[in-house]
C-alpha cells in the first residue's frame, strides 16, 4: 500500500520514503532553535554540545592549497589523489603501522567512511554490534542503509569501558555482520586498552565477523596513554576497517575529507566501486590535508592533545565531587557521558537556554539518550564537548554547576 | 547463510556486503587502466569518454574564497550556508522560477543530490523508472541504497525522445516510486521539450509518484533551445525533486557541491535529517559557489553553451554520414550517444588503447552498454563527450574514423 499525504486541495501526493520519515533528527543539534532563541534575546551562549574543535587550523593547510589552485577544478581519482593516500601511509608508517596506498580509500569526511564500511558488510537487514551510548549519528547511516544497530550497554561506573565477553556475545544474531567501535569514544572520552581490543579480535575470530574501528580521535590521548588501534591486531588483519578523518585531526571539520583503510582486498573492491558512483572526494583540501600529514609530527599532535588535556583536568576540577553527578576521568578525545541528578536531561538542556542564566550567559550541552539506542537510557545523563579555552570551560561549567542546583526537574 | 572467504591459511574471513560485490564498476573509468597503459607506452589519448569540461574556472571562484579563509574550517549548516541558499534561489528568479531557501538544501556534488532524492522517495526495493541510456551512476546509488531501477527504452532513431505514454506506464508497478529524467541528458544530449514534461507530469499526477529530474546541464542548450524545468510544472509542485550541480555550470567538478530543490515539506525534512547524518557540505566551496551564482549571469552560460554547441558542430560535421555511424544531432549537455558499425563497443574502445593509433595518437571513447540496464542493448553504441577544444575534437574524431574503417569487429 502506498503511502499518501495530502495535498490543501484534498489531491493526494505520494508520501516520503519510510526511511526519510523515520531517520532520527540530530540530537546535538535538535535544541539549536533554543540556542538561537536564547542568543537574539542577549544571552552568551557557551557551547559545549557540540565537537567543534576550536583549535585553529594550521596555516600550512591553507598555503598547500594556495600553490595548486588548477586553471580547471576538475574530478581527482575515486580513491583519492595518491600524494594522500601515500602521505597517510607515511603517518602510520611513524606510527609503527605498515599500511600500503591500495590500502587507503579517501571519502567525503569520516562520515562517508563509517557509511561507505557499513555498506560494505552489511546488506539490507544486517545487524552491527555497537556499545551505547554511541555517536548519534551512527544511527543515521544504519537508517540510510537499511542496517540495524544492535546495542550492548557500556556503563558509567566501568567508564564506558567494555562489557564482559557474554555480554557483549548476547548481542549477536545470525544477521550479526560486524562489531563497531569508536576509540578514542564519542561520546564517553573512553580509550580501549589493548586487551580490550584483543579481546573483541578473538570474539570478531570466532563469530567470522568484521571489526569497524572508528579512529578519528587517534591522535587525543590524556596521561601518557599510547592508543591501540585495531590495525595492529595481528590474527584479523583481513575482519579490520577502520573510518578516519581530518576534521578533529587538524581542526578542519568543514574540509569534508576522511578515509577508510583496510587490508582486505574484496571490502576495498566494493568501497572503490562505491566511491565511483559518487566520483570523487573534495579535490583542493586533499592537497592541504597531504602537507599536513606530512609537515605535522608527533609533536603538534602533542600539544593539541595536551590542550584538550588541560581542559578535561578543568571539567574534572569543576564536576567530580558535585553531588548527584558522576563520571570517571575522561581517557582521550575530548568528550566525557557524565551522569547528572535530573529526571529528563533533554527537559535540563532545554531550560538551561530557557529558564536559566547567570550574568546573561548560560550552557548548552547535549542530552545524552539521543546516543543510546535502547529506549530508558541515558536520561539522566548529558555529553559535555571540552572544545573551548580553559577559561571559557570553567565559566560554562560553573554556569552548569549552578544551573543544577536550581533546576526544578532536579532528583530528590 | 553467511558466505565466507578465506583467507590463504584456509581460515574463512568474513565476506563484504552483495552489494558491495554487486554495484557495477564504472562504465567510464573500467577502461581507465588500458589508457594508462598507453599513456606509458608513449601514446596521446584524447579522452572523449569522460565528462570533464576544460572550460577554466572562473577565477573570481578561487578569489571569493581567499577572502572568506577562517581561523578555524568549522562546519557549516547540514542544509548548506545561507549566503549560497539565497544565491541559488536568486539564479532561479532570473529564470523565472520561484524558489524560497528552504526548498534548497545544498550537497556534496549532484552525486549526494542523487542519492538523497533516491532515498527520501524510496525504500529498499522500492522501484524507480529510468529511461535508458541513463547516467550510468544512478546504478550505483540505487544498489548502494537498494532500489530498482526500472528501464524504459528510449531510441536512438528518436534522438532519444520520451517513449509513448504506454511504453512508460508499461513500466509501472505496485512498488514503482518515482520517474527519474535527466534533461538536459547524460549520456544522450536529449533536451526535452515543455510538452514531454507535462506528459510525465500528467503521468506522475495519475499514478501518485514523484518526478525526480536531473538537471545539472541546465544551462547548456542549442540552437537557441530553452530548457524546460520540472520546477515549473504548475500542477505538480510537491512531486517535484530537482538534482543540480555546480560541476559543469562552474566548470568546478572537483568542489564536490550540489543541492535538492523540492516544495514538498515532508521530502525536505527527511533529506535534512540525511544530511545531518553526514554533518556538512564543504564549507570553503560554498563561499566560492555562492559568489559565482550571483557574479555569472546569462551572458557567461551564453558563452559556455556556445562554445559546447561548436563543438557539437564539429561532431557532426566528422561523423554525419560516416558509414554505419547514426545519431540525431544532440540538444545539450555535452554529449552524444552514438551508433556505431560494430558487434561490441566494448570491446572497440579496448582496441582503440591497444591496437590502434594514428602517429602515435589514439581516441578513448565510453561504450554504451554501460548505460543501459538492459542485457544486450546499446552494444553497438558508444557515448561521446565533447569536452575537447575544436581542433582537438577535429582531430580525435577523426582518428575514431579511422579507427572504426579499419577494427577487425567491425560488423559487415
Amino acid at each position: 500500500m502506498k503511502r499518501t499525504t495530502s495535498k490543501g486541495d484534498g489531491v493526494p501526493v505520494p508520501a516520503s520514503s519510510r526511511r526519510a520519515r523515520l531517520i532520527q533528527a540530530s540530537p546535538i543539534r535538535k535544541l539549536n532553535p533554543l540556542a538561537d532563541a536564547a542568543k537574539k534575546s542577549g544571552i552568551r551562549v557557551y557551547h559545549l554540545n557540540i565537537g567543534q574543535p576550536d583549535i585553529p587550523t594550521p596555516a600550512d593547510y591553507w598555503e598547500a592549497m594556495k600553490c595548486r589552485i588548477p586553471e580547471v577544478l576538475a574530478y581527482g581519482p575515486s580513491q583519492g589523489i595518491p600524494e594522500l593516500r601515500e602521505a597517510i601511509c607515511r603517518y602510520y608508517d611513524r606510527l609503527g603501522t605498515a599500511i600500503t596506498s591500495d590500502q587507503v580509500m579517501i571519502t567525503t569526511g569520516g562520515s562517508e567512511a563509517v557509511i561507505f564500511a557499513m555498506m560494505a558488510v552489511c546488506d539490507e537487514g544486517d545487524e552491527v554490534i555497537c556499545f551505547e551510548p554511541f555517536y548519534t549519528n551512527y544511527n543515521g547511516f544504519a537508517t540510510m542503509a537499511g542496517i540495524t544497530l544492535v546495542p550492548v550497554r557500556s556503563r558509567v561506573e566501568d567508564g564506558f569501558h567494555l562489557p564482559s565477553d557474554d555480554e557483549i556475545e548476547s548481542g549477536f544474531t545470525k544477521r550479526t555482520k560486524a562489531v563497531l567501535v569508536c576509540n578514542p569514544n564519542n561520546p564517553t572520552g573512553t580509550v580501549l586498552e589493548a586487551g580490550e581490543l584483543e579481546r573483541l579480535a578473538k570474539l570478531v575470530e570466532r563469530h567470522n565477523l568484521f571489526l569497524l574501528a572508528d579512529e578519528v580521535y587517534r591522535d587525543f590521548t590524556f596521561d601518557a596513554r599510547r592508543h591501540a588501534s585495531v590495525l595492529d591486531l595481528a590474527n584479523i588483519p583481513e575482519q579490520v576497517i577502520v573510518m578516519d578523518s581530518i576534521s578533529k585531526r587538524f581542526s578542519s571539520c568543514g574540509a569534508r575529507l576522511g578515509n577508510i583503510i583496510s587490508r582486505n582486498t574484496e571490502v576495498m573492491e566494493g568501497i572503490l566501486k562505491f566511491g565511483q558512483a559518487r566520483l570523487c572526494p573534495p579535490t583542493m583540501a586533499q592537497y592541504g590535508a597531504a602537507y599536513l600529514y606530512d609537515k605535522l609530527d608527533e609533536s603538534y599532535f602533542r600539544k593539541v592533545s595536551d590542550t584538550y588535556q588541560s581542559r578535561r583536568d578543568v571539567l574534572v576540577e569543576e564536576l567530580e565531587g558535585v553531588e548527584g553527578v558522576f563520571f570517571l576521568k575522561p581517557e582521550g578525545a575530548f568528550y566525557a557521558t557524565i551522569r547528572i541528578p535530573v529526571k529528563d536531561a533533554d527537559d535540563f538542556a532545554a531550560w538551561m537556554l530557557t529558564g536559566f542564566n547567570v550574568d546573561g550567559r548560560t550552557t548548552m550541552v547535549a542530552p545524552a539518550a539521543g546516543f543510546y539506542a535502547t529506549p530508558g537510557l541515558g536520561l539522566d545523563e548529558v555529553r559535555i564537548a571540552y572544545v573551548l579555552k580553559e577559561e571559557d570551560m570553567r565559566t560554562s561549567l560553573d554556569i552548569l554547576k549552578k544551573g543544577l542546583a536550581v533546576y526544578p526537574g532536579r532528583k530528590a
